[in-house]
């Protein structure tokens, strides 16, 4: 399905009218998190209808067993999965004996569901009239506090309208949960222990393999016409389930309603042994403020996150929902506060690719981070992959490479890879250019160049390593070539001299080379730490640069354009423009082999690459490069638009940057890749707001000093962005007529405004 | 492990000594079967050492679910799975109440195993010191009916020699079994019934989801010193398993035996409401002959077989084992009576391979089924293909072909795809060129026409356009292309213009069109049939042609040889001969990446293709091609090294020639690629076939004459082999001086021996 239903509006997503053909996309729109934890928009009571049940721990996942019809060696035994959790969310409501039920009732009128971003929590309204023809105005709202991040809220109003009626909310845990992904009926939690006392209940269960403790926990209290009344509940508890019965006979017009609290203690932070006095202690700092104080926490700290993140835009409301609503997610899915976690590119809206870490986090996800936060959020990220250099190391030596190269994993959650598709598995080795690459450009924007000596260059050690070892020497070419692999454009799997893959590689190898040289000179106590640890020598350094000095580029001389790969000019070039429409999205129409011999291009990676090397490239290769493979690109990747958007700025090309940043910041909204009920695409939300601020914004950091190039599409009238640059925040606000540079900080700064320099001072404003 | 323990012996395997080691090896090699069923050679009795239980009832399969990482579009939803079936060999065997296991024995002396191929039996003999110190001799005797397919029998003695002892006898039949490779403790089986009566079992039990009813049926007969004995046995029977307990106190050196009966009925066959009568009328007609005389019309059909298909070799007895190792396989797992079989890789010895259809029916199997049966055999194996005509059209459908265009799938049991690796299922697409090339070869052999008109022409055509349909114009090369192919060298995926796969293309739409012509010409309703059917225009035609007349070849002009593929010549070549042996085989040390970078091939698809079109190219041209990839094969296919048998001989590299005969030959014996316990490679026996008739015999048919070039290995003093030539049998004999043909028929025919024409009489011999 392609969606137009959300309702433009600046700061909410709004949904009108009860359409269940909607719910699975909206349970995936209106998630909420909070880093911790996170949920689809699954609806508190019970719903008959198809839906997409999801409540996500950070950090909780669950080996399954690598299923395959033929084993290759390598292969991981287990991949990670992420999991569905036990629900504490669930309130079933029964009004007169009947399950109100969305599925299920004669007529549904005023249906609204919200998901403000300003505020971070998500509502729902309705009248439902039951099949009792009861009719009944329910209003809800929910959010997972960012305050107390173990615990979420949620309030439920029931008013009957034409009748008395005797209404029970039954508020319930739930660990008898399952997969959406399941196909076989696997369990992946054991439940140890259900109990409860007074209105509280909690279960505590680990995952099976991984063993990760959890204890899941509730606490309700009833109103009526928002004062507390006591109701002696009636209470249900058996092997991985407890409810309690909150039964009322509410007058015509009156207000029955339940606030419950709930959420999960972790292992991670707590001790298992003492689990349900510890929840019993973050249930009482929580019922202590009640719902209304720690929602206006909640507020509070959304508050601060959009005044260092918000971008705004003015003029174009479909833009300005789109990029919060980015921004939003980024912030509900990654807070930067555990170095052990990371950003799945689903975050915590679904199932699909494992909750695990990607180079998207590299890729697309820093440049975000580092100008959002402070710049200790994106060191822990780049920390994160420090850590599992081992285990880079180990995933090398599985697939034959040796003398400690490393290849980091696919995809990973432990740093383990776990992904079991050989031409990905095996083959999408530029994953390894990305990580390099962000280390080089977490200093490139911050200026904190101590993170290579002390733990960055032995990552680039191991990936140079893997590099020099990965090419081979063809005698027919008299230069060194990368065969068989699979690039950022997954469309095309083990082909020869990907563009992309050859030129990060070579990239990479120097960068190393450099940093050594930098290392050797200037940190002498990290230099022999880490060359005592690699046994790095003169001879492998120069085995190295051959290499890199040799590398081979495809070309095509009648293009005048480097090829993506050997034998890209024998396809069938027919452009994107000239297909037919219904056979698009062609990852949903044709089979594999079909896509694979096609021109067609999930993401450009030859633009990606001069994207990242933008400074090795004039502005007219790029533009002939843009034009060679833009008309290929079918942009099924969701981290395809947000360069290309940020490219077409750079090429004064505003209409199709415009079309890009749209395509880009509401794919979700708008479900271009027919998806959506699947979840969000979390690490290409970075890449929209790259799109604005790098795109139109201009923003670049050449040698320590932050450049713009300011444009603006002619559908707005402004927008404004501000980053964190070393420690000063600044602000730029963009219109059709000027610039403005406005500082927060102590230190004077110089920038460059289309090549011109401008002076800013703290607290002032200039305008160009 | 490399296996040297089969004792070398013209008409029998052999095995003395029981290794523990060995068990599942051996289990492979000493496999029996009738064509109708088959199964590994495990023990009557308790076995509690590793082991891999088989029993295989020909055409019962499972479609079991597609299990993958990441679904692709076009994946078949299930794949045929071969079943172990029911096991009705188990006799336990209690020896004072102690269960007689090899295993678990305190000393074993005089083992001795045997499966003679010249009477068709399976025998065992060994004398075993149980833990409580009684010492047996036992020895047994196993076959599977040619006679009456449905029925197999064992006779089982036991004496004691040290002792008096209670023995006791415990036939039994068990549907409670499970496949070897099952990982998810699955259930294939539902047992419907148990029941017994008098000596007689029976267990009614249908295959789950594709519902095939069979009956599983025993009966036996107990015998003191070869005299029949009546016992009352003791009877259990359970949801799934019956026996019978025969005890006897039998005296130190008597010999107390069981015969038993046992086999399948299968409701393709009977009707499954009236299986228990049907058995008990199969039962009556095996227990009336009783073992001996089952086992003598068994020898009687085994001499019938081998008059026809013997190969002889003198002076080299383990070839001479080697050809019949692979000619007795052979016959028991095809004997052409029933169209809906065809010729599992493994055949009835093992589960991987899914004992399903592949081209390696039509490209190696087919030629001696040709020369040794009545051409009606080959005339089903391609009616089989006929009858899967709409399936394969519906196949290429489902990867977005149209109008007809078929492709074969690359597994079958019926008709469908039921492999999911997209390399091979999508890809692996030359398999629609073996299925044409059959049809070719089989007019060129018997000069039965009528095939093609009646039949085959719509193969072809459908084929034909496939081809049309897959091959793309490269405007680069100013050629039509075929992208994104396996080849038969499966040790490359998703490779542009796989020599093998371009040639077999062009070969296909010419020989349609030639064919097309043919029919137009001489069968003018069949024509008219088919052409109404298939809406074939000259429109289309002229398309087709286009297409052949302008294929692209990769060739390298600096080794004046086609190239497998493009881009082959990057690979770092490095031969064979020059990898470290501990690296072999590269399929169980190497990760897929490494195995698809290396120049290694599985098997040689360029000198496959220089095989099947010889007369296309010059002795210099094949020379060229052996010797630049011969270097880089590794024959880790067992498809391989027959091949290279031939065409070595054919270059006059006898040595090189003996070596790959040998390797074809003893590939299972000597098991050459670690695999052997999995099952015996089945399909590539046909190939030892080929390479001493068409290798060393030099035999081909050419404008309807059968040619010989004879040639022999310096090792051998002679050999020979007989082959049915449109309904006559010439015996062709060669030794170190001359070769000797003689003809059983009834007209005189004339050959060509190394280009001379030598006429043969009807039962006459010539000398050349």
């Amino acid at each position: 399905m392609n969606l137009d239903y959300i309702i433009p509006n600046a700061w909410s997503i709004i949904e009108e009218g009860f359409n269940p053909d909607q719910v699975k996309a909206s349970e995936s729109l209106f998630s909420i998190g909070n880093g911790a934890m996170g949920q689809r928009a699954n609806f508190e009571e019970a719903y008959s209808g198809p839906t997409f049940q999801g409540s996500y721990i950070a950090g909780v996942y669950y080996p399954d067993k690598t299923r395959v019809g033929w084993w290759k060696n390598g292969y991981p035994e287990y991949f990670a999965k992420v999991l569905n959790a036990p629900n504490w969310i669930g309130i079933n409501v029964l009004v007169n004996n009947e399950q109100l039920d969305l599925f299920n009732s004669k007529s549904i009128k005023n249906f609204r569901r919200e998901l403000n971003m300003k505020e971070g929590w998500l509502s729902r309204s309705f009248v439902a009239t039951l099949q009792n023809d009861v009719e009944v105005e329910v209003s809800t709202k929910r959010f997972l506090s960012l305050d107390i991040d173990e615990v979420g809220a949620i309030d439920f109003n029931v008013k009957p309208l034409n009748t008395d009626a005797e209404i029970t909310f039954q508020p319930y845990l739930d660990s008898g949960i399952t997969n959406e992904d399941t196909n076989w009926d696997d369990k992946f939690w054991d439940t140890l222990s259900v109990s409860h006392e007074n209105n509280q209940a909690f279960i505590q269960a680990k995952t099976m393999k991984t063993d990760f403790y959890t204890c899941t926990f509730m606490e309700s209290q009833v109103f009526i016409d928002g004062k507390s009344v006591i109701i002696e509940p009636n209470i249900k508890a058996d092997a991985n389930y407890a409810s309690f019965s909150y039964r009322h006979k509410v007058k015509q017009n009156e207000i029955y309603a339940i606030h419950k609290f709930g959420g999960y203690l972790v292992d991670r932070n707590h001790d298992k042994n003492n689990f349900v006095n510890e929840a019993k202690s973050v249930l009482a700092k929580a019922t202590r403020l009640g719902f209304s104080e720690l929602l206006n926490n909640q507020k509070n700290a959304w508050s601060k996150i959009w005044d260092m993140s918000d971008i705004t835009i003015e003029g174009d409301v479909k833009a300005q929902q789109g990029i919060r609503f980015n921004i939003f997610h980024l912030n509900q899915t990654y807070l930067g506060t555990d170095a052990t976690l990371n950003i799945g590119p689903k975050g915590f809206t679904g199932e699909k690719y494992g909750g695990s870490t990607y180079w998207d986090t590299e890729a697309y996800c820093i440049p975000f981070y580092m100008a959002t936060k402070d710049q200790s959020v994106a060191r822990m990220l780049l920390t994160y992959r420090y850590k599992h250099l081992e285990k880079a190391i180990e995933n090398a030596q599985k697939l034959g490479f040796k003398n400690g190269a490393a290849l980091y994993p696919m995809v990973t959650m432990n740093g383990e890879e776990c992904h079991n598709e050989w031409e990905i598995t095996f083959e999408e080795i530029h994953r390894n250019g990305a990580i390099a690459f962000a280390i080089y450009n977490y200093y490139r924007y911050t200026g904190d160049y101590s993170y290579i000596p002390e733990m960055g260059l032995e990552v680039l050690i191991g990936i140079a390593r893997f590099w020099h070892q990965r090419a081979t020497f063809s005698t027919d070419k008299n230069k060194y070539v990368i065969l068989g692999v699979t690039g950022p454009n997954e469309y095309e799997n083990n082909i020869n001299n990907n563009w992309y893959t050859n030129y990060i590689a070579q990239w990479c190898i120097n960068y190393a080379l450099e940093s050594i040289e930098k290392v050797r000179e200037g940190y002498e106590d990290d230099y022999r730490r880490v060359s005592g640890k690699t046994k790095i020598t003169h001879e492998e350094l120069a085995l190295w640069k051959k290499v890199a000095d040799n590398m081979y580029f495809p070309y095509s001389e009648k293009y005048n354009v480097y090829l993506q790969q050997d034998g890209f000019l024998d396809k069938e070039l027919i452009t994107v423009a000239d297909l037919d429409k219904s056979q698009r999205p062609i990852n949903q129409k044709w089979s594999w082999d079909r896509i694979l011999r096609s021109p067609y291009i999930k993401q450009a990676d030859t633009l990606q690459g001069m994207y990242f090397f933008e400074d090795q490239f004039t502005t007219e290769e790029l533009e002939r490069h843009f034009d060679f493979y833009e008309p290929y690109t079918v942009h099924e990747s969701s981290l395809s638009p947000c360069v290309h958007s940020i490219q077409a700025a750079k090429l004064d090309r505003m209409e199709q940057a415009y079309t890009f940043y749209l395509r880009t910041s509401r794919l979700d909204l708008d479900d271009y890749n027919h998806e959506v009920h699947e979840g969000l695409h979390i690490t290409s939300m970075a890449g929209t707001w790259m799109s604005i601020v790098e795109g139109f914004g201009g923003m670049r950091v050449k040698n320590d000093t932050l450049t713009f190039e300011p444009k603006i599409p002619k559908q707005w009238k402004g927008y404004s962005f501000k980053v964190n640059f070393r420690h000063q925040i600044l602000k730029v606000s963009v219109n059709q007529n000027e610039t403005q540079f406005e500082l927060e900080g102590d230190t004077e700064l110089q920038i460059l405004v289309n090549g011109e320099s401008v002076t800013i001072t703290p607290d002032g404003l200039v305008s160009v």
